[in-house]
């Protein structure tokens, strides 16, 4: 690991393996079932190891990630975000032709009949769910008698078949505090619940209800009527969800970190400081900044595209010019985002590159 | 434009030819020259543009940015980035061997040893730059003696060769206010200057000075001793650098925004706000957002890594769920990072897709 290039994106394979394992055991026997948002990883191969496990299929954000995926043989596809426009509606009925297992989301009655007219010029029949806005106000319809009607709009329309809800509480997913974010999430979830329930008191069926994330999956999974909880950053864990805390105390760590970043010191024009190799192109610069890892107190701040500064407060070995440094991910999903890919290890051993298949697949 | 799948990074080749058009004009009969910087753009197309304006070379951060322009044809680059670990020194020797137009930089003493051993080893006159530290604080040795005594040392290895001084003052180039960051940039070229001046007094010679940047080009460019201008956004601009200000106003328009995200409206849930497709892996994060064009008062901010919302303050058109919105790059260098190509645009009308051939390549 320490010859490679850097800054270099290193995905610590026993220990993924370790949160794949544990999330799976979580599900084991409940009715909920995991779908795994593979916006996080844009991995077939990562998403392959999820399905084995028991995952009821995946998530998948953007059309050309379900492409991608489709292409590289997975066949349960949940694609989370609207398709609005008619040229991608195209490519999304043809796609529902080759995979079956498709499902599309949608928020409002004019993209229902836009949708209605590709599947049908497709001659397919396209899954749709209904995206609800349970307070992130974000995407979706709002709860409640205008969700129930626009999914009786979507099961009137002979090319699509309506199969139920989605709802991602985004607002939820990062509040710090497991007890503040459990309640802000049961009522998130209950005005959900109680969508779902008004459309089956209204004659529909309603097969899945998808919801939820990383930060809430031990409480959505328990949610009466929830069939699929869309977690995606277990896998990975970052800075950012290690900071909302859990359970059990300040820092959330029912999941390991997985993903880090390998930089290299290169210059020291400051005592007690010095600079490495990594910038806002090497790690996402949304939230915050990735962490160092295994080397005592040692804070990195950005310090331009392609330069970070660590502030040497008590190292627990003396950093010199040319030594390499491990962070934990600020943030994983934009910052596999920035690499083509993972360089897989198993302690300090390489084992492997892995292609991040679906970097830049934002369309 | 219209119909390309969205979020597309458009460039607008009208407005990014009179930019490339105007700075070689400003250059046009002065001593120093412009020596774009690659890194912002990753294009040999564009790198062979300002070339073949009369630019005297280019730089590049990094290693592979190198490797990939020298393949490319690019003959004469500086790169301004340390290289320290032996096994790339390896390879930035070969690529010295292919291409004699090559630099590079160092600013400690140990780093040059290393270099000298990877450039014997490959009988290769390695030119090296001494990169100097005017005030960043994030590389370069001290200006001063320090820096003589380290230009001596490059100077006596029989397989490099001293080839001057570059100092990049990136705590200057964004401070707003021309007549501030003026003050300020004077002052930080006043210790690279002096620098040059000790090591001719030394005996040196000093072949190059490398500076600045957009937000200083004009300053940089008629500094005595400044023999090249290295900046790099005007290529495209973006809101960071039109924050800052020029010598007329409040905003720095020197050059024209020649960047934009294409976005596409796909979900209404509060009236006021629409939601788009470009989230945080359509732009870069690390300062300002992304800025409506064209289209009256509307805000851009970020709601999650595949999603933005625009408050509607006063539009000059409606924006309906399936309308596109175009949006002046917020940070322009780590926004190409994002995208595989530019949409190349004269107007309204795609005139090309190229290949943003440098994405990723940070090592």
């Amino acid at each position: 690991m320490w010859d490679l290039p850097t800054p270099a994106l290193i995905l610590d394979l026993d220990a993924m393996t370790r949160n794949l394992d544990k999330m799976a055991s979580h599900f084991a026997g409940k009715t909920a079932k995991l779908r795994p948002h593979a916006k996080t990883h844009k991995s077939p191969g990562i998403a392959a190891a999820q399905l084995k496990r028991g995952a009821a299929g995946i998530c998948v954000a953007k059309l050309r990630e379900a492409e991608m995926m489709i292409g590289a043989g997975i066949t349960d596809i949940l694609l989370t975000t609207g398709v609005v426009d008619p040229l991608r509606m195209r490519r999304l009925a043809a796609l529902a032709g080759t995979c079956p297992g498709l499902q599309a989301v949608t928020d409002h009655a004019a993209n229902v009949d836009l949708l209605a007219s590709a599947a049908e010029a497709a001659k397919v029949k396209l899954r749709v769910l209904v995206d609800l806005n349970c307070g992130s106000n974000r995407t979706g319809v709002a709860t409640g008698k205008a969700a129930v009607a626009l999914a009786q709009h979507v099961a009137r329309q002979p090319w699509l078949q309506f199969d139920g809800f989605q709802s991602f509480a985004s607002h939820v997913t990062h509040i710090p505090g497991y007890d503040e974010r459990r309640r802000a999430d049961l009522e998130a979830l209950d005005r959900v619940v109680g969508t779902r329930r008004l459309a089956e008191q209204a004659g529909l069926e309603v097969r899945s209800l998808s919801v939820g994330g990383t930060g809430t999956y031990d409480i959505d999974c328990d949610v009466e009527g929830v069939t699929d909880v869309q977690a995606g950053s277990y896998v990975f864990m970052d800075v950012m969800y290690r900071a909302v805390g859990g359970r059990n105390g300040p820092i959330f760590n029912d999941f390991e970190p997985a993903l880090f970043i390998l930089c290299t010191a290169i210059s020291q024009p400051v005592k007690g400081e010095i600079t490495v190799d990594a910038g806002y192109k090497a790690s996402a610069t949304d939230h915050q900044p990735p962490e160092p890892w295994g080397i005592g107190k040692v804070r990195y701040r950005w310090a331009g595209d392609e330069h970070g500064i660590l502030t040497l407060d008590r190292p627990s070995r003396t950093i010199r010019i040319g030594d390499h440094v491990l962070m934990v991910a600020g943030h994983c999903d934009p910052t596999v985002n920035l690499y083509d890919s993972y360089w897989v290890c198993s302690g300090e051993r390489v084992v492997g590159e892995w292609p991040i298949t679906g970097r830049g697949m934002s369309q």
